[in-house]
């Protein structure tokens, strides 16, 4: 998408897909896991999902849209510089909506290909988050080497990607209480001998 | 899917599917992350499209039955009394197919339908799972309570599902030497002291 200039219709363009992405996030905070359909978030803004997808080049572009806005109201909330069990905050936040976590995992499977809109949007997010929580690791663990650091991150993200998906299945799981427990077994296992 | 009995058509059937399942890992095992097509499937076993979805009752049952059938595979090479580092044997080898691992993410999306496919394969599969692994992760670290065994299960689980996602866009992860290095960790931190 061509970064739009501030004025004009481009500026109503900004401003209509801001207000469709937050329809579309509430709208999802109001849905079960099934999600809601285009349809039902083009009604909030007074579209008919065609009139939607014209606001987006396409489908899939609005669907990794939606997956961005989530992530940055959620790091509104996520001081980087705060304690590591911002994380598990953030994850139970997003088990709030399992819509939008089954849309993560959809977008994720389809993330490898190349043309397909979550490709970029997964490699800039896997990395700056990996380099967001290894910079918390490293200040709530300070004796943590920095080789840890970066093994902490990619297993902290993997463990509320992958909880997430059991969780989807059984609700009992305390996604919080058991991401807040490994980042302290992290936090405290000694220092990496190689 | 009836059972159904061993002689007559109904076998037929059972040996054709179980053909059909072999050379659709055969066919993911020489996919790039894109993974084979159904025709792709169909053609090692000359059938067509259309001839070889006559052998499941859906197309998601056949994606489905795939999964199902890889871990049968890797069930085989795993010994449930065998050390905890089998795990991270198995994730590596899952990672030998990232046609394999888009697909289960596709369908752990898709899981928490009632009606799909994929439901009863993955709500029984994280259960039998995460038994497996805690039996495994008590005979490794005895002095673990069982509620740890539980937890420890849930976290290598899901830090094998969640790292094969960053995984397949950035093929410099190692996955076993991390998985190696969470089990180790986990089987020595402290007890749970609630």
């Amino acid at each position: 998408m061509p970064e739009p200039t501030r004025r004009g219709p481009y500026a109503k363009g900004v401003e209509r897909r801001r207000q469709i992405l937050e329809e579309a996030l509430a709208a999802y905070a109001e849905s079960d896991s099934s999600g809601p359909s285009l349809r039902s978030i083009a009604a909030r803004v007074g579209l008919s999902e065609r009139g939607l997808l014209h606001y987006f080049p396409a489908r899939d572009e609005l669907l990794v849209a939606i997956l961005a806005e989530r992530d940055a109201a959620d790091r509104a909330t996520f001081d980087p510089d705060g304690p590591l069990d911002d994380l598990s905050a953030v994850t139970a936040h997003s088990a709030e909506t399992p819509g939008l976590v089954r849309l993560f995992l959809e977008m994720s499977a389809a993330a490898p290909d190349p043309e397909h809109a979550a490709h970029g949007f997964f490699t800039r997010r896997y990395r700056e988050l990996r380099e967001l929580v290894a910079r918390k690791f490293r200040r709530s663990a300070p004796e943590s080497s920095e080789v840890d650091a970066e093994f902490a991150a990619r297993i902290l993200i993997a463990a509320s990607d992958g909880l997430q998906a059991q969780w989807l299945l059984d609700p009992s799981i305390d996604l919080a209480d058991d991401l807040g427990r490994l980042a302290k077994i992290l936090a405290s296992a000694p220092r990496r001998r190689t």
